[in-house]
C-alpha cells in the first residue's frame, strides 16, 4: 500500500492502545495496524468494569437471570443486560452493587412503532435500568427514512437523558451496508445518543473489527462504542478495544475475564 | 391401536371438513384421520379471505410494504399482517378495501414488557389495526409465572376490546413442552383473547397439524385458531384448516391461492 492512496488515523486515547487505521478516499477500512496492548491496563478490574453481562434469549427463565445477577455480583461485571421484562427483578438483585441495570428496547428488530419504544423505556426507568440498549428501526433506514429514525432514537434519548440514564442504539452492523452504518452512526450521534452499538447478537453476524473502527471513525471520541454480538473470548475484547471499542456486550464474560487473569 | 386406549373426537363444523383426532389417557395426539376435503368449500375466495397475508422480516422496506398491501388487493386477502411501525402506511393503502390490517405486538420475542406491549396495541389500532398478533411472553411462561402471562395477555386484550380489535396470542409453539402448550392455550381463553396462534415464524419451527389439533381441543370450538410460520403451499394450508385452524399467516398466500384454483 502506497503513501499517496491512503489517509492515517491515529488512535492513543483508548485503554493506551495505539491503533492505525488505514482508508481508502472513500473512507473504506483498507487495513488496520494494533499496537501491542498493554496488559495492566486490562487487568480483571479494568475489563470487567466494560462488560455488559448479557443474557437476552427469549425462553430465558427467572432462575436464568437470577444466576446472571449472581455471576455479575462475584465478577463485578460493570453491568447486566436483559429483556425489558427482567429489569424489576435485576435491579433487586443488584440493589447497593453499583452494578447497573442494562434494559434493551425494541429488541431484537427495532421494529416496534416509536411510542412502545418509549414506554418501554419508560417502564425500564421506573424498573430500575440506568443504560437502554435500543435497536434501531433499520426498515425505514433501508427505506431512506431518515427523518423517521432519528426521531425514533431522539425520543427515547429526550425521555432517558431527562432520567439520568443513558442510551446505546444497536445499528445490527451485518445487516446494513458500508453507507448504512455510516449513516446510522451520524443519525445516533446527531440526535444526542450515547453509544453506537454493533449488533444484537441475533442476527446474521455480530462485531467486528472493522465495523468498530468505522464506527469510531464516524462518532468520533466522545461518544462511546459498545461491541457486542460474537464477543466469546478475551482475545475478541481485546481486539474491540483496540480499535475503539469502550465497552463490550457479551455472554462470554466469565470467560474473558478467566483468561484475562491466565 | 385398539378401540381401549383411546379417545376420540369428530370435528365436523370447520368447512365441512370431518377430521378424527386420536388421543391417549393424557390427552396426547396419537393419530388424526382427516376426511378427504370438500374442494368447493375452499375455493379461492374462501380460502383467500382465511389468509394473513404477511411480511415481518425487520430489513423489508416500505416499497415492499407497498408491494404486500398491492398483492393484498389484488387476491383479496382477508389481511395483511406487518410490524406496527408498518400499520399506518398500510391503512392509508387499503383505505376502503375492507381488508384488515393487522399489526405484531411484543414481536418476534414477546419479552418486552406489559405497558410497552400495551403501548404498541394503543398506537397500532390509533394507526388503524383492527387486528393484534400479540407474542406471549413465554420466558415467563418457562418460569412457571403464570400470573404475569395472563396480566400481560389481558391489558392488551382489554385495550384492543374497548376499539373492537381483536387480538391473536402467538405461543410460539416450537419452543414449548406439550404441558406448556395447553397451559398458554387455557391462559389465552381465560383472559378473553381471540385466537391462539402457534408461531412468529422466526423460531426453530411453525405450524403443525399435531399442534394445531392440539390448540383446537383446549380452546374448544368457539375461539380462533391460526396456524403460522412454515404454511407455504395450498396442501399445507389444507391440512391445518382440516386440524382446526380458521386463519391462515403465511408470506406464501399468493401460491396458495394459485394452487387452490389450479
Amino acid at each position: 500500500m502506497s503513501e499517496n492512496n491512503k489517509s492515517y488515523i491515529r488512535k492513543g486515547q483508548y485503554e493506551n492502545i495505539q491503533l492505525s487505521i488505514y482508508l481508502d478516499a472513500k473512507g473504506h477500512v483498507l487495513d488496520l495496524d494494533l499496537q501491542h496492548l498493554d496488559q495492566a491496563a486490562l487487568t480483571r478490574p479494568a475489563i470487567t468494569a466494560l462488560i455488559d453481562h448479557t443474557l437476552l434469549k427469549p425462553e430465558a427463565t427467572k432462575e436464568q437471570i437470577r444466576t446472571l445477577c449472581e455471576e455479575a455480583l462475584e465478577y463485578q461485571f460493570g453491568a447486566v443486560c436483559v429483556n425489558s421484562c427482567w429489569t424489576a427483578l435485576c435491579t433487586q438483585l443488584l440493589q447497593g452493587s453499583g452494578i447497573k441495570v442494562a434494559s434493551v428496547i425494541g429488541f431484537p428488530w427495532g421494529s416496534p412503532v416509536t411510542a412502545a419504544k418509549v414506554a418501554e423505556a419508560r417502564q425500564a426507568i421506573l424498573d430500575g435500568a440506568c443504560e437502554l440498549d435500543m435497536v434501531m428501526n433499520y426498515g425505514k433506514l433501508k427505506s431512506g427514512d431518515y427523518t423517521y429514525v432519528a426521531h425514533d432514537i431522539r425520543e427515547v434519548v429526550r425521555l432517558a437523558h431527562k432520567h439520568d440514564a443513558l442510551v446505546k442504539v444497536i445499528l445490527e452492523t451485518s445487516v446494513l451496508s458500508e453507507e448504512e452504518k455510516v449513516i446510522a452512526c451520524l443519525i445516533a450521534k446527531e440526535v444526542g445518543a450515547d453509544f453506537v452499538k454493533t449488533s444484537t447478537g441475533f442476527a446474521s453476524g455480530g462485531a467486528t473489527v472493522e465495523d468498530i473502527a468505522l464506527m469510531r471513525k464516524v462518532v468520533g471520541p466522545d461518544m462511546g462504542v459498545k461491541a457486542s454480538g460474537g464477543v466469546r473470548s478475551y482475545a475478541d475484547a481485546q481486539k474491540m478495544l483496540a480499535a475503539g471499542a469502550t465497552r463490550i456486550g457479551t455472554s462470554s464474560g466469565i470467560r474473558i475475564v478467566q483468561e484475562a487473569m491466565a
